[in-house]
């Protein structure tokens, strides 16, 4: 049966019902401009109608429902409907569905705050078809790059023919952005993926940063070769000389506290067991929360990529895919979300967000506010990710009070 | 225009010809069982039949041309049409051409040999698809491992299905053969692969033993999870696994004089920039010489992949693709070859195979011999593999030389 809308039961069952909608049998992946994008759009789209909004798609397929309020201005709550491959149910969806919520609640008692409210669900926040992140919401701020229309996908298809696809149009896509022009403010809420909530037992946190990130696509060439004719000491393996970048990335992340470097992709061709790798390319995602310590370690990789490739014979690339510098949240609606928590008796908690967030987008354009909400482990990109009904509860009612503080201007300060 | 059968100028352009027959747009890849094997196979049945042999398909979808002779027995030449991922023009292609060559010459003069010549076209001896080798002269030599019909090629199509979609019959598969029982011997011209003949200024060479190895499809698994919220210190990222495992893999070998160990193959899983890989295949390729020596090589980097995976908090799997042990050429044939190459005037130099090779299996049958032909830099599995036109000239001449003096027994002794 269906819990009623507004509740945490139907924020999880509608958390459970869009995870059914895959590119892959038997695991959740759903990349820009899928069709599993396209039909988890359409569900979106039926629940925020009957939730009294109007509702429009952009030309980067982001999904924006709009409840009207009483005077000037709107407020953003949204997250992103996108997924990595085999995701976890709630990363990205539990935003938009908790903001939906949240109308809902309003619609139920035909309440109007003095400003409208857009939910957005943005397209692709994960970056997985193109290797890059806020695909979305950099379109919904009116900041697209116009040169990521060039990026193609694994089978060659660009960014430009994917939009598109999609119902899209490149050139509206580079234009000035489908966001209102009177916007207050930005509050996404969305899982922790970390166990900072786990460990001081609260169900909600506030963030104070989303930390900065740089992805890198970096290849490495040498010389295919029979693997049983070609001596070792002739070879030049593009395979090796990635293993041992891959090893100095580990080493170079666990040598400077609170950075992370990952290797999540790699490619070896022409990929046969009995032919040694001619061509290997992998992504790098480099992270910290000072820029100029992130900066620092990407730069020490890019010399260890050189080092390694000329001590092999072999040649590299380093083309930079992504840049994002730390972005701090507001600190007035961080006050706010630290009053919603309190008026809802739960300890208020600071924390800094390890992953990037279409926040850090929107933070361009308006103040940002970040609400996490605790998951099993730290786990998240993975279908081991997990939420309590009763932290979504916890979430729904600091939200609500969150808005009416927004519309009141504080606690009376 | 095309040069006149059993020309060095027509191998030469039937090579040409054949490697325009791909699964991929711009590099030469033909695996068992594809489209471009099927249209392979079609172009050289033409052929044979045009130089008076009779043509059949076997099970496994290896072409077979049959020249009668005058007496009892048969004789086979042979090699195989399948390729490695971008592969050459000439590994594989060349031994078949220059069999096919040899009847023509047969055929134009209307000569019959005291024995009938098989020409086979084996349909699989890379093992690009299933990771197996042999697979094709293992079911002519009645030899086929039934066990194999279980694997799965990367889309998840069973050896099974694949032998019936290519028109065979497992159950006839795994049978009593395709060869004749009368079998004299074999003979198997290869382009050489190595250095060795290039650096004695040497059209061919006899091949003395050919090399055994060792494939494995080695697994490691961790934990797949965020690439921005894990610190470094609580991951188990099986690709860092997989990475050290390789480096291992080549150190132990260039530890261990004439010895090769080769990572052709990896994938990673999820597979996404941002997600640390929670599962990594790759394919391990083990060589030398003495069979001792790999043995003991192999059983190293097996100990290796517990030991890392262990250190990691990680599991792996360890799946034998494929043991051959090394096989020595017929010692009377090898004899044979020599005069034959003595009397063109080149002087007979033996050499061992570091390639595994469908002599390998047919020995299991049959006495063996091979004939190296110089390549270029010793490189094959590559697009940039090449072949003297002059080269071809002198070893269509030994192998015309070489089934004479098998019909004669030999100069006299």
């Amino acid at each position: 049966m269906d819990a009623a809308a507004g509740t945490p039961g139907s924020v999880m069952q509608r958390c459970d019902a869009l995870a059914e909608i895959s590119e892959e049998r038997g695991l959740l992946v759903r990349p820009y401009g899928s069709e599993a994008m396209r039909r988890v759009n359409e569900k979106v789209e039926g629940w925020m109608l009957r939730a009294g909004m109007s509702v429009r798609t952009d030309a980067a397929g982001n999904l924006i429902g709009r409840y009207e309020g009483m005077g000037e201005g709107t407020f953003i709550l949204g997250s992103h409907l996108d997924t990595v491959r085999d995701a976890g149910l709630y990363d990205g969806p539990l935003g938009v569905l908790i903001a939906l919520a949240c109308v809902e609640r309003l619609h139920a008692r035909d309440e109007r705050l003095p400003f409208a409210v857009e939910v957005v669900a943005f397209a692709d926040e994960e970056g997985l078809r193109f290797g890059t992140t806020y695909l979305g919401s950099s379109h919904y701020a009116g900041a697209f790059d116009e040169d990521l229309l060039e990026l193609a996908d694994r089978d060659g298809v660009t960014l430009a023919e994917a939009a598109r696809d999609f119902g899209g149009d490149p050139d509206v896509l580079t234009g000035p952005g489908s966001a209102p022009k009177d916007i207050l403010g930005y509050c996404e809420v969305h899982i922790e993926q970390g166990p900072v909530l786990e460990e001081r037992d609260l169900p909600v946190g506030v963030v104070s940063a989303i930390t900065g990130l740089s992805r890198i696509k970096v290849s490495f060439s040498g010389q295919a070769g029979h693997a049983g004719t070609v001596p070792m000491e002739g070879r030049r393996d593009a395979l090796c000389a990635a293993a041992e970048f891959i090893l100095e990335a580990e080493a170079a992340a666990q040598a400077e506290p609170g950075s992370v470097a990952t290797v999540g992709e790699i490619s070896a061709r022409p990929g046969a067991g009995n032919v040694i790798p001619g061509e290997v390319d992998l992504s790098l995602d480099v992270r910290h929360g000072d820029d100029a310590v992130r900066e620092s370690l990407r730069d020490h990789l890019r010399s260890k990529a050189a080092e390694i490739s000329a001590s092999r014979g072999c040649e590299h690339r380093w083309q930079a895919r992504q840049e994002s510098i730390a972005v701090p949240a507001d600190p007035y609606l961080g006050v706010l979300l630290e009053e919603a928590i309190e008026d809802a008796g739960v300890e208020a908690l600071r924390l800094p967000s390890g992953a990037g967030h279409d926040a850090a987008q929107m933070a361009e354009i308006c103040p940002v506010a970040m609400l996490f909400v605790r998951c099993k482990d730290g786990i998240s990109h993975n279908p081991a990710e997990s939420v309590e009904e009763e932290d979504v509860a916890v979430t729904i009612d600091v939200m609500g009070r969150f808005l009416r503080l927004v519309a009141e201007g504080g606690r009376g300060r």
